[in-house]
């Protein structure tokens, strides 16, 4: 990974865990569940956030290397899977 | 929440916190961008099901009491919310 | 599912056949994979949006009645299953 | 699109209709809701594997072409709109 590309992916888990510790809290002072899942899905879409920065580099480095390297049908293979598995 | 349902879910948050500390180092330690990915997407899912627990313990209280005391359209209403918003 | 929710439901069908039929022709007439994707897409956000009709009718109607027959843990539990299968 | 995939694609597509024309025979005769949305479900994976089947000849034949034709920045950038388009 590009050190700015780590920079950015470490500083949205901190944001990630921080969030979490914000729906412990609100699982310990008995809030409303509606209200809590709401909030477990904003987690989700800010990891999601968080994989299209990492696949961004992913493919602007190891896949364009790998196409250039005549490992293209194996790089393919894993953005396929990876897409495959994405909702699984 | 229930008292049951409130541990399991704060046993989850706990499992999702660990699992996230797993892929902070794996990032710190430049593993491979595919290998993480697998791993947060396995995170949203460690959340998704947790998320049914909650709803489990949702439907089961505020949603049956609600119906039962003619607040039917509000909790369902909610619900329909949820549904939209899940994957958004 | 009650006359007016049918209707809807059966045109939001309609819909979605018309627009597969325009993305057999753009298949046919061999367009740029990327905009076909972005149609599959929608195509299946339009799915989503039908079926929230639905749940809509079924949360008002056999949920209702169900929770009031005290059959709540049946319905209750189709609920979590349909929760669970939405995005597998 | 590669002749094989194309052909793949448009047989995909007549299963969907025919899935489809299902799901509105279903909603004709009164069928049980919680039935029908497992049936729509059922054709949203359909198409995504479409989609899956699509991305293949995309990525091996398009983008394969446009990063080896220094056209890495414009392939690129569509596969991270599509990943984030995905589930919208």
């Amino acid at each position: 990974m590009r050190p700015d590309t780590k920079d950015d992916v470490l500083k949205r888990l901190s944001y990630v865990d921080g969030h979490l510790a914000g729906i412990r809290r609100m699982v310990e002072q008995d809030k409303y569940c509606v209200d809590i899942l709401k909030q477990t899905y904003a987690v989700r879409r800010a990891i999601e956030a968080l994989e299209v920065r990492i696949l961004d580099g992913h493919l602007r480095t190891c896949v364009v290397e790998g196409i250039r390297d005549d490992r293209g049908d194996q790089v393919i293979g894993e953005l396929l899977d990876l897409y495959t598995l994405k909702e699984r």
